[in-house]
């Protein structure tokens, strides 16, 4: 180990996500310390580190943050939640004023503005630093979104620059903003990730259930989009899903797998968020919604015996698949596009002051929502930096007009086999909705106030209006 | 004004939900004085009040406690958030040990269980009552959903049961549950109603713009509906409403109001409760969202001639309504399906000890939601107390299967012709999703374990595996 105060980096919690992490430190050539309670994370860290003068562990918090030099650079990455504060309240004797503490995990944004008021007035400069990639983007190149202080970034960007993914050179981390825009946009990148993984789903069950298609075949189309305009991160795994064989059994380990949706909270928080912001996110609602469908799996073999569905008959496949592609093109871009909205509003209530622009870029490469869709979208909100919503980036529109045909036919498909497609069909009416210059809200308006005196606006007056509607 | 302690019943907040609704008390025979700040609200009070001696009014808080009976029982119907607070610690030094502090406004659940924890520590019940029905239904009869100390609640029956609505006779109101129940029923009540709400305003939109039918055809529809088993409020003002005249100019009133959607926060949090839950309530989510959607209305506008829709082309006018009005019950139940599901959980999450036929029975007159098949469905849960979901009703199992199908064309309709229908769209799925045994889902788990080592489940073995995928 070297002496005191000779560390460039620290991370505490070498889960495989840490360990990954400090090892890419090292890798690009700075000294970095580790710090896990636990001796068996210490030694592994040990053992896979190699080169034990540039990367060591311990589990004595003292001599970890001893062994920093100041200011000191402590990532963590540990659970979210209490262990967060908890790890900040043991760090606290030790540190110093001027030192970086840097929350990795995908903490709730109103918990991280909570922890950086409370360490500003110690001096402690707090950055939520959203991780996106994964163990492997952990280790190859993550996606950094960090945010806080703006001067106190300085020190740790050549790091953050270093380890971060590169897109044609250029590193996946910018300082995004103050208080905890970093873990926002985070949280908003996972939303939109909710959105991607339920939209290939039901790319897949189309190709499967209305297309017969099996597995290799699916497979073979998954592999062919990943070489065009859907090229991205979640389309490439799912082709390489659809081939993986069982290890435990004969055939294909995809039809092992039960259905049945987990989640850890990010994808419900920018739901519940763009609520509160009164943005709609309704891709990523129904995203979050279908997970709980899932997961009443036996109701739903139980209630499977009780309705028949009409089935898709007979269907053209080659045209099935031309389609799909199409509708996952159309219905990507507008989940991005609510994603993004939503990150505009945010930006605007909290005083993040986001560049979307560079939010699209340093999602280019190493994040889990990667896709060569951002380069175009980084690109329109380069030339309109003003822009609200994708739908009206000149970028986009002829596109989106074209893709709309063949998202309208997949998702009547869909609805008229009984082979649910929520998101497809979530994104269609997104884009039908937001370019209908008159919705039926003025009958919900009329309702309101005919049972709850809740006023009007009118289409040919300024004002407010009430109206005794059964006189 | 009567001697002191000689008033049954008082209520806090004058506004025209007060007046009416102590109105209505002191018309079943219950002397009721109530308080305001404002002396004009105290003097609107006694001028309609017309028998002074029943039902009274005054502006000093003092002579507004010391006139009623012991133990009290004050009703606040003032705006929810933190008046409710203020006004409960003007009370507090003036109240006694065992009086009956109740909520009438749709406050949320956890402000209620907060309220109702430190109430109790100073010997006051307090009730979080959900009083629904709008100004009308406070003064000729509302629903209510009163939840809180059962023992207490006996004080204020008597008069809750003479005020509620009644339906063929039964008292729209019952004892619910302990702690924020009431909130809580009354908080699903409006989620509900947001559905209801929507869904009827894409009814409208369909047989405008696909079927071509003018106000006064759209009305003679919705009030033929509401004579068949889409009976309910909602139906049946929706066709007055398309028959009101413009007072201001020429024309049908509903073509000047703005379609641009409020909300005051109820429906947003049934959302984002059912969300912690892990209950799916798509139907209300995109109720909520389209709300928001609608309220970008200039984007909209500019949006609309950036794109062309295909339009609905020629439509069968006769099955254009009959799909509608098979889809909207279709739909209508499976809104109402989501919010018992969402009560049923909450109810066990929160020991709320619901009975969802009681529920559903006090649903049937008085409040917004009101309508022919809450009899029906207060029937299957009388038949099957233990139903998690009302599409595994016996009562059920046919008119949803029947109406499945009108529902698809519609759907596809909406979908193909580009006027969105994410309601009907929502439920459907909903629908689909819910009684398909396998659903994609797992691609999703495979894309987590792949990427973040989430692990997952399998369908043929018990346990939780990880994958090298990849390997």
């Amino acid at each position: 180990m070297q002496a005191n105060n000779q560390y460039a980096f620290g991370l505490i919690g070498l889960g495989v996500m840490g360990r990954n992490f400090i090892l890419n430190v090292a890798e690009k050539g700075f000294t970095a310390l580790g710090y896990d309670l636990d001796p068996g994370q210490v030694e592994a860290l040990k053992r896979e580190g190699g080169n034990l003068d540039r990367v060591n562990a311990t589990n004595s918090l003292e001599a970890f943050v001893q062994g920093l030099e100041t200011p000191r650079k402590i990532m963590l990455l540990v659970p979210a939640g209490p262990i967060v504060d908890s790890v900040i309240e043991e760090l606290l004797p030790l540190v110093s004023a001027g030192d970086l503490i840097i929350d990795g995990g995908n903490s709730f944004f109103r918990d991280t503005d909570r922890r950086e008021a409370y360490l500003k007035e110690k001096n402690i400069h707090f950055f939520g630093a959203g991780v996106s990639g994964g163990a492997e983007g952990a280790r190859r190149g993550p996606s950094l979104m960090p945010g806080g202080d703006r001067d106190a970034y300085r020190e740790v960007q050549p790091i953050f620059e270093a380890v971060a993914a590169k897109f044609e050179g250029t590193p996946c981390v910018a300082y995004l903003g103050p208080k905890s825009a970093g873990n926002y946009v985070k949280m908003v990148h996972n939303g939109i990730e909710y959105g991607l993984m339920q939209l290939t789903a039901e790319a897949y069950d189309l190709l499967r259930r209305a297309g017969g298609l099996g597995n290799a075949e699916i497979q073979e189309v998954f592999a062919r989009w990943n070489r065009g305009r859907l090229q991205s991160f979640l389309v490439e795994i799912s082709s390489e899903i659809l081939g993986r064989k069982d290890d435990l059994d004969s055939g294909d380990l995809i039809d092992k797998v039960r259905d049945q949706g987990k989640q850890k909270g990010t994808g419900k928080w920018t739901s519940q968020n763009a609520m509160d912001l009164g943005i709609p996110v309704p891709t990523i609602d129904i995203a979050v919604s279908m997970r709980a469908i899932s997961a009443f799996k036996q109701d739903r073999e139980r209630a499977d015996t009780l309705f028949e569905r009409p089935g898709a008959g007979s269907v053209d496949t080659e045209k099935l698949i031309a389609d799909c592609e199409a509708a996952l093109y159309f219905s990507f871009l507008l989940t991005y596009a609510q994603g993004l909205h939503q990150l505009a509003e945010a930006s605007e209530t909290y005083g993040y002051e986001l560049d979307l622009a560079t939010v699209a870029r340093i999602w280019r490469a190493g994040c889990i929502i990667r896709a060569a869709l951002l380069e175009d979208i980084a690109s329109a909100y380069e030339t309109a930096p003003e822009l609200v919503n994708l739908v009206f980036s000149e970028n986009f529109r002829e596109p989106l007009q074209k893709a709309a045909t063949p998202a309208r036919r997949l998702v009547s498909l869909g609805v008229s086999a009984g082979i649910p497609v929520p998101g497809l069909a979530s994104a269609l009416s997104y884009f039908d909705s937001y370019t209908t210059g008159r919705l039926p809200m003025n009958l919900v308006q009329a309702q309101r106030d005919y049972f709850g005196s809740h006023t009007y606006q009118r289409t040919d007056r300024d004002g407010t209006f009430h109206t005794d509607w059964d006189a």
